[in-house]
């Protein structure tokens, strides 16, 4: 059986974190975590074409089986919500040809921590615990960790 | 100089309109105009890719100045509108290079019909004479061929 491999996205126009992992939930391999910034003086397709251009990188490198990105559906910031939504749809084309995951921040939190109302900082903390020593460059990068989790633990928990 | 050359596009999972125009607003030349449509059975990412293939298409046989793309801010229905937008960030990552237009509907309106609380029907009937007896496929082709306009008149009006 081949191993499943995951990306993990944290989408952002500003910020997007990334993850590859490997293996199962409990333990998992983790072969690339960071985060794709963009400045906010460039064009937007610039800035998508960025994202998507670092994202692409890692799928040719890793050929993950699947490709998992929180979705945000109702947000108090509507604008920043749907500037968001953008990358997302970056994503999801990408994701053409492999098992796409889809997770509420909720349930992100609900694999994870155990609970959808966990503190965000519980979820940075576990992800953290769970890749020891390993730095985590940002907050996206663990989301990303996080989402890539629960996309493995879903396939074999 | 060279001649300004707009592709539009009314942005949706469904039904994404399409219209290539040349020229300036009040006579536009349209050189494409049509209607990507995918199937709800089939996969997101693959729709994505389906609408993203006919759009790169279109850029490379027509290779326009711009892009010019509708934006939905505030939706009664937020998941269509979240899809939708999912779809805005795939032309925009297309837009790379290029010079990107957004308009929110009200401003199709004002610019094709005067007023920004135009009824829809009245944008697809100006629109349907400007262009003369050839056939829209869907009001999705009828939109993308406003919007293209609109930036050919911000352009050259």
């Amino acid at each position: 059986m081949r191993a499943i491999r995951v990306l993990g996205v944290d989408p952002g126009l500003t910020a997007t974190g990334y993850a590859v992992v490997a293996g199962d939930g409990a333990r998992p391999e983790v072969l690339a975590v960071g985060t794709i910034r963009t400045q906010a003086t460039v064009p937007v397709p610039d800035r998508l074409s960025a994202i998507h251009g670092k994202l692409a990188q890692l799928i040719a490198i890793y050929d993950p089986t699947g490709v998992a990105v929180e979705e945000v559906y109702l947000a108090r910031n509507a604008p920043s919500a749907m500037a968001t939504r953008e990358v997302v749809g970056v994503v999801k084309l990408l994701a053409q040809g492999r098992r796409l995951y889809t997770f509420a921040p909720r349930e992100v939190k609900k694999w994870i921590c155990g609970s959808g109302s966990a503190p965000k900082d519980q979820v940075i903390h576990m992800v953290q615990s769970l890749v020891g020593a390993r730095d985590l460059d940002s907050d996206h990068a663990a989301d990303a960790l996080a989402i890539a989790i629960c996309a493995l633990l879903e396939r074999t928990g």
